[in-house]
């Protein structure tokens, strides 16, 4: 069985500090996402500042939704310095099937070979320079459709590539695992995806890659789940879900994770 | 009777997606009142990308609070794509009494004829170049100070023009419609405004500007209505409209939308 | 006895229009929060209007998180305003130690003589050119380990500085309080911080600023304890701090603060 509670309760004793360059819809939620869990979050994107910060933080995030080239320029310096000082970084690829700009910023950082890409079905399909059906933001493929790709994709960097749904799935090219915790109103609010890649991040400090990235998307499910229990719609589940993140305790982690060999 | 819930029927089943060029403080709240009435929001502002991005789009939302140059020529592109392919879009003149620099920007947008504009009593009156006793963000004049204003100013653009208020009026300059729903406590959290051109705009997609908008402006203050029945102050209210929103029937739309011709 | 009470109602009925450049992280909660205790918010950054706007307002706060260059200069412009016309301005040192650009720009913005300057312990130990312990924005160091710094800094500016921690301290360099409100949960939710900056600032619009500091930090930390009674963790936290700030009466804050001379 997968230890999932000894990941959790390893990044809480670290409570590492987890910079994040992150799109403007998701930094308020992400940033609490991050202190529920027990990490230390920090948004900081301004070129005349990056690196500087890089260089205290202990993981990094970067997510091109909302980003320009400037702050695209801002990814790049900040996932340098944490690939020069092996510290774990994870990117996002929001909507990168949407645009030309997330698809060159996308591949530059791809370049970077972060440690954990982290997105829905229809961006690593992109990503990976499969089909996709996607459409604006959202997925419009299924985890399974895209489980070669991620497999593909993470021998293209050495990292590990985790594709989010209904089931997530998690690979480092050679092995992987399904995670089958979560629910359904997770994808009725907003960020539920960009505030996860902190979560990863702070996971990944000092942990290996693959097995901390599958422990942070069961314990995130697994406050999902909780937080369903109680929830009325969005608004109620959106609270709930950061009280459920806090109170999460490593038996629980270890006792509700649903994560299989695949 | 108006046959609000027809409308939000229709608009859930198209589920448009909506691209939003709104200030830094909407841009969460937005997204969540988005995906909680049932549609597909996106936040992207880059020059590089902004008009790749509408072409994708159903509608758009165009707001200028908190705004730029950058960002203000952003909203000329996007409304330009909107305005070629005759999509509904939405213009918010947040604050427009306020700065030289919010005229300048409000009047080039209105050039561009947005399918609906919406604003407060003193936004509208700024617009139409009338009298305005506005300061800062907040309404300082009654909708009915206003309800000629909007006249004249859906008369130059051809559109519809809709004044929030505790009773709203909308107008497309010949034909208005005031709509009685709300709460006193929408006026006590920020971005309610904000959020609601969202609505307005997904609900103007393949729908009638004039009837659609009534139609979002009754949904929007219903789960206003609904909310505050259990709301203890602004923080309550804020989670249980999200709810509403989320839950409203079209059904109970129909029933308590509270629309009449004006 | 501080009546702190008829500092919150003198603050309400004022209503004052406080501007506010602050970072992405906290611009929607700070909104929220300020029209919660009762005064008017708008957040407005841009170079093109911001001194303009800053001419319309009654309070400003500045806080340099997420900041730029071109956000550094639109605070030291406005900043300029209020010192200017005698009106009182907030500034906030976030993460100062972080980086040698939060450094130059506080250095700038303390020449221009803040009504207050509001940090962590560590914050006002590295503005007063003293060790301080910190890490990326966390504070490091104690309250009381700050004090000496806190009248330093207050002499050099001849304002008010104000240390947050369990214990609050503020002083303007001769006299001082011990403001000994608040809740061990505003520290597990981001932007408690950036957001009683705004609260300060309403606050210190035609009071006096020493003892208005005093007050808004007791209400604020009133607000907490009575949000700590019925909150499960930092989601139900957050929602029930905007309920108790926005119910606060003046008498429950004259009978709950807890401000002893210092």
């Amino acid at each position: 069985m997968h230890d999932t509670g000894a990941y959790l309760a390893q990044m809480r004793e670290t409570a590492p500090l987890v910079h994040n360059i992150t799109n403007f819809v998701a930094m308020n939620v992400m940033a609490n996402v991050l202190l529920a869990v027990g990490a230390s979050p920090a948004m900081v994107h301004a070129r005349v500042e990056v690196a500087e910060f890089a260089g205290l933080a202990q993981a990094l995030t970067v997510n091109i939704g909302t980003a320009d080239p400037e702050w695209g320029a801002a990814m790049e310096e900040a996932g340098t310095v944490m690939a020069d000082n092996g510290r774990p970084w994870v990117m996002d690829p929001v909507g990168v099937a949407a645009t030309t700009f997330r698809q060159d910023l996308s591949n530059r950082l791809i370049g970077l070979k972060p440690t954990v890409i982290r997105g829905n079905a229809s961006e690593i399909l992109t990503l990976a320079g499969l089909e996709s059906t996607a459409r604006g933001v959202d997925a419009g493929d299924t985890v399974s459709d895209a489980e070669e790709a991620a497999r593909q994709l993470a021998g293209r960097t050495g990292g590990v590539v985790a594709v989010s749904g209904p089931v997530d799935y998690v690979t480092d090219g050679m092995r992987g695992y399904r995670i089958d915790n979560g629910h359904e109103m997770m994808g009725r609010i907003t960020v539920m995806g960009c505030s996860l890649n902190g979560v990863i991040a702070a996971f990944c400090v000092d942990q290996p890659a693959l097995e901390a990235t599958a422990a942070a998307l069961a314990c995130y499910g697994l406050a999902g789940e909780i937080a369903g229990q109680s929830a009325k719609g969005p608004g109620s589940f959106q609270v709930a879900f950061l009280d459920a993140l806090y109170g999460l305790s490593p038996e629980e982690a270890t006792k509700g994770a649903r994560i299989t060999g695949a």
